[in-house]
């Protein structure tokens, strides 16, 4: 998406000096194409972007969304294939990049949709009760999130690098330790905990935002109040959805429940 | 989502005072009930969100976003059917509302997905063209687009009222009157004719935002090359996205293409 | 798609004789040039149905589906504009068209994702209890579905006008008179009413196949139990889907629950 | 879902000895109760299928689908972890099981939504040219797809082990070794070839449904013809669907292209 000094489009109906959206997708083509080693999507974001506000004078900023789709080579007889591909799932890795006519360029990573679970170590508790208050307390249930996060540099950094120890971090504070886990007291305090292990693990992230929603696993009670336990249903009904931003130097988040 | 002074969950793992997103959601069902008349969604989401910021003193701040499901009541032999309803489909009637500890409230209120085309009067010339440049110029297109927009009110309205007069206004600035229609020289100029005509029509909206992507319908080049003419192909290939928002008393809007 | 004497393609890797999908595809735009006057998708799948089985001689069998997306005419100022349309919602309609070589040809209406309610008359009584069954019985209780039906014809028959007649049926026989409405006493007795009047109104059907899910919208029990009645959860939870056809001059049903 | 003799609910409205659509999902769960050991997503759909047929004598048949969420162990420093599980995307794993009270039951074992890409090794030529063909032959071009498929087995059979054969089978026959390839003359061949494969590979596969539509990625003609080659668009514009059932014994398949 490019803001640029074309005011006189939309009052008077002059589309001078427009750079039309279908000479952008072209355009979005070519600096593919000018792209000749394998690159990050940061760093064809980042060409996509400079080229836009370089070439066109009315151009003065460009911001540019990029979703990188896993087609994962593929092995096959335990060889890599030299041109076979596979699409696996899984989450989704982001790029957006804004730059302007002032040389200034920012780069943001991220991912989504990040479906992750445990079985046990989480319980919720000691929260505020009064009338509207239903939720049982508990020491035990099931945790589950889609995480969604993206996370800004404070300089130059190597982006897949970054983009791994990332998502490793975030895994390991919602996870802990393969064999004993780590007690999650609130999807709040687990979230909290992922980002300062990122920002601890990555000293050119210089903030990261988090938000992942409760996916409920409710044990399956209309059954199991005349039956037995431990059968649980992946419901949809309405559920919470926890985020904050976390940045370096600041203890103090902003919190949004 | 709650605004609310809950640092400590975040550090500490500290629940104490938090409103459970299940509480919340069980407020959500209260305050419905509270609504003993039939009201609008801008009226049910100040009602929820005001609940929230003068029930519990540590939240600051409540965001509440409503869409209104197209259930309407249906016709059968012609009358109005006693307790029979009908999803009609076309657009989602949203609301979004804040609201503050502080006693400000703000009303947005828009609607999303309203699918509208015209099949001539409509053309796109004139713009820069360099080497990134493909798409011809043309006198006649059809033009298409799903209709996101929101707008904000600067005091009291009825806003049954203001959202039928809104809707009717970007109506009538897309196609023109019922026989001649109006020429469209750009998404851009069509955009802002629109957005003016919904400030002129309903003088409490402040502001409004339209965001207008192109949805192609192109000619049957392929077949039409070695054919003939007048076919179209709904395609879903990469397409412009036009937005800007129109703010009364600002005649230089900040554009973005 | 085409059913056609092909099996060398599959066995040996020769395309011989083969009609290449993006063959048919040009096909599809090019009988849609060739229908010269406004008709029904029935009409048009049938024109192309015989196309492929007329023109190829390898082709035994065309199958075409036909969904009509619905711009509608819109009204600007109480007229119908000359050149505007806007997208409503609501069902789709279907045709399906076989077609072979010996100048056989069956001709299937429908429509899908047609959201229907009623707030009253509906109960559930008197089924089988045993140790799985925790449903309480009910006399009252809000009947919502999305219905999918497609019907076939015996002879000629005007498409459009059989439509409208077939879902005015379905529409009647679900919600009843006007003032009183109808009691529903399961979702099957309704189910073959409305396939009753179906076959009743439009002799040309032969038979009709009608899939009703329920849509629940469940009493706001967790609320309620602690506050008050009568709002109600539109919920996505595991839930019934029933199903039948039926057919002229056959009263026992094939039953499928 | 169940096949009964229940024609008088369809008829009459009474519905004695109507297992309702509510105790059959109170009984999905209370099947996967009863499953004490983890088993196969076939075994469960047998054990439910023969309880609905077994437990109520108007109910002559049970059909189960199901379908595989893949949840998989996590790694957390090398390590599987003690309770942590990602949501891995990629193909899902289906089930669909049918038995009757006669004590017969048919098993069906599939994946859908598997992609899998080669960039090279693919061609199409030789094919039937009328005045509707605009495609052009090619020696070259990247083929992609997205696998459903399905088969039945002749008997008993672990069920695991033969999911993970079928599937490697098919993969090893799009792809061909991992240095040279195999080339394809057209999805049709390759289709027949994977068939061939997973029938060779596993005995007690009787027949084997196979459905490849064609995703194309074209090489990025309206930039390439101003400028170079090889940037390709993944076009979700109308493509082909090639499908067919392989069976045992029989060598002349029934064609569908």
């Amino acid at each position: 998406m490019l803001v640029s000094d074309m005011a006189h489009a939309f009052l008077d109906g002059s589309n001078t000096d427009m750079t039309a959206t279908d000479t952008q997708k072209n355009t979005v083509y070519y600096i593919a194409k000018q792209c000749s080693k394998r690159c990050t999507p940061e760093e064809y974001a980042i060409a996509l972007a400079r080229h836009f506000v370089e070439t066109y004078p009315k151009v003065s900023k460009a911001k540019v969304w990029v979703e990188q789709t896993p087609w994962t080579r593929c092995q096959v007889d335990g060889q890599p294939h030299n041109h076979g591909f596979a699409h696996t799932g899984g989450e989704t890795r982001t790029a957006f990049v804004t730059s302007d006519d002032q040389g200034s360029t920012t780069v943001t990573t991220g991912l989504t949709g990040f479906k992750v679970l445990k079985t046990t170590q989480s319980g919720y508790e000691g929260y505020l009760h009064d009338k509207y208050t239903l939720l049982p307390e508990t020491k035990d249930r099931i945790m589950a999130t889609s995480i969604t996060t993206n996370w800004t540099y404070s300089g130059p950094v190597s982006y897949d690098a970054a983009y791994a120890e990332v998502k490793e971090a975030l895994q390991k504070a919602f996870w802990g330790p393969p064999m004993s886990g780590v007690y999650s007291p609130s999807v709040q305090y687990t979230l909290f905990e992922m980002g300062k292990l990122a920002l601890a693990r990555v000293p050119q992230v210089m903030s990261i935002y988090l938000n992942m929603p409760n996916l409920h696993f409710l044990p399956c009670n209309p059954v199991t109040s005349k039956f037995e336990d431990d059968v649980y249903i992946a419901t949809s009904e309405p559920h919470g959805n926890i985020e904050a931003t976390i940045t370096r130097g600041d203890i103090e988040p902003h919190c949004k429940l």
